[in-house]
């Protein structure tokens, strides 16, 4: 039987609360995300209670980033006006004391992209990435969470870490699952006490609701709108096992 | 019992011939809409018997407005290419007498879009919008209907109105449900006698379908597929239940 | 009863075979599609084991490519920015002998695109169109095999062709369907002994999955999900009925 910390427990049930509250208060995420992702992205968000905006544009998204309550940046299908677009946004964000959750998609294939990658990361509150694009990143600034994710998810924290080993592997059949996984971890972020809570929040809630979406589907097409009802249907009580 | 005017009965009995009209003749749409919307858009044109386009390049958009028989205009995800491109289109399609909808999305967050939807308004026949975005338009052209979407959905025209109180809440728990509807209207442009019998049609469409899908899904996810199946087999004999 | 070529066997074989080795192998496809249809295609070469990326910015592409099995090159929602990667990204796996598909969408449309298109044509293995873009392009180089789908597909080469003639209607009912066809081409590439046995190989996957798909759906809608599901445990076997 394995050993559960108080901490851990203390986290789990933050976590499920945070999950209450953003469907409770909702949340507005500007989401600027890669063209592969966002429709997926944005019924993801839907589903669980936030309320994505999705424009690229350099000379708007001063007005979108200020109104939303979190920002959430995917360097996919990068490009200089999305460059822009992202600095723009960062800076509206940080201004205004806003969190930001930075997926660096494919870093470790192209070095353009690494190089803006790291030059962002100091400014933004959670990576999520997967072990290559991570490593690809070297030292990630110690103010930032980092979370890889994987067959096993791994969240680290100045001075903390947690693990999460459940889902589907079907999850990964269907494209951009891991980046509407970044785009609800920047959506728990005003909700949660930390951003900590706010990953282990929106990995629970993605690996519990895959893995019953799994049990009903016949392969990935059936799978991804299944994801999304089980999302939406979600009882953040099943977070309790993650302690398990 | 409410009462139902003569009128009333005439305008659907019509809008339900429209229905019927659009699936034997087919209409192609050019539709210039924002990424996070095409795919879902173009899968809603084709299953009510429309054939989308969906080029956005100001360089090319005057083949496939001149080929199309209604433009679909739609500001979300505008840039700077986007902007020349509606332009040009718009500029075609009213020198070929082409009808034109135009869906101001967010207009009411950026003034730069607003601005820019504002001097388009005076060029199209139907404006479709949630009333936020309707409000920031100001006074909208005596030319065109205004469609302002809801849980009571309102058709504006010079002398009349109509109201439509149906459909499902999970319509909006699926991202494009709304821009997929202002390219409906657009593509019933063509085969209906006015911009309000297209748009009280496409409204009722929407929301019986939206309506028998609700029934049979399990949440939002699977309530999508199951949408765009009940927009196939649409009996227009259901548009007479607006009447009640 | 038909009288079936001890040719047209082997190609099936070898056909069935190539689906086999892109499941065991994979495949990176580097896919330069329009923005309609990204989605789409990642889920059917992710259903179909291959491995997806879709970067379009000309200062990437030459990573991405040079990182890929193969190229998928298709000219819906074609700009100029698209125009410079395509360029990048044929010239780079051209210098590493990597095989390219090319779909010229809608080049009956737009001069600009079919000028564009036969400028591509000749560095390209498979061309990939329905019969008015293949017209359009004029004679094609007999260095490429090209694949002309409809209600019937013909699948040409420099001394020999084969058809098809199955599948079901609602493949043209959902949207981007042409468009993953070509992407799967592109990953069958690498992993079959010439063009026209990936064409054949992607063309009986599709159609066999499709008629699957299409017995346990109510309409386009539930039709997608389960088209990819049945891509997705296709059983190879089925491919000898395309010799009855």
């Amino acid at each position: 039987m394995p050993d559960v910390s108080h901490h851990d427990t203390e986290l789990i049930a933050a976590a499920a609360q945070s999950i209450r509250d953003l469907r409770r208060h909702g949340c507005r995420v500007h989401s600027i995300t890669n063209t592969v992702a966002q429709n997926f992205t944005a019924n993801v968000l839907l589903a669980c209670g936030a309320r994505p905006s999705m424009t690229v544009d350099a000379d708007e998204v001063e007005y979108f980033t200020s109104r939303a309550n979190a920002l959430h940046i995917n360097l996919g299908t990068l490009d200089s006006g999305r460059r822009a677009a992202i600095e723009k946004s960062i800076e509206v964000a940080n201004q205004a004391g806003k969190p930001i959750l930075l997926d660096p998609v494919m870093v470790h294939v192209s070095p353009n992209r690494r190089d803006f990658a790291r030059e962002l990361s100091s400014s933004v509150h959670v990576i999520r990435a997967n072990q290559a694009e991570m490593d690809s990143l070297g030292d990630s600034p110690a103010s930032a969470v980092s979370v890889v994710t994987g067959p096993v998810d791994h969240v680290n924290w100045e001075d903390g870490s947690f693990t999460i080993e459940r889902g589907s592997h079907l999850m990964d059949q269907v494209i951009a699952t891991g980046c509407a996984l970044g785009g609800l971890m920047a959506a728990l972020l005003p909700v949660a006490p930390n951003p900590q809570t706010a990953a282990i929040a929106a990995l629970g809630w993605f690996a519990f609701s895959g893995e019953n979406a799994h049990r009903d589907s016949q392969g990935p097409g059936t799978f991804a709108p299944l994801f999304l009802d089980r999302l939406y249907d979600f009882d953040p009580v099943r977070m309790e096992e993650l302690a398990r």
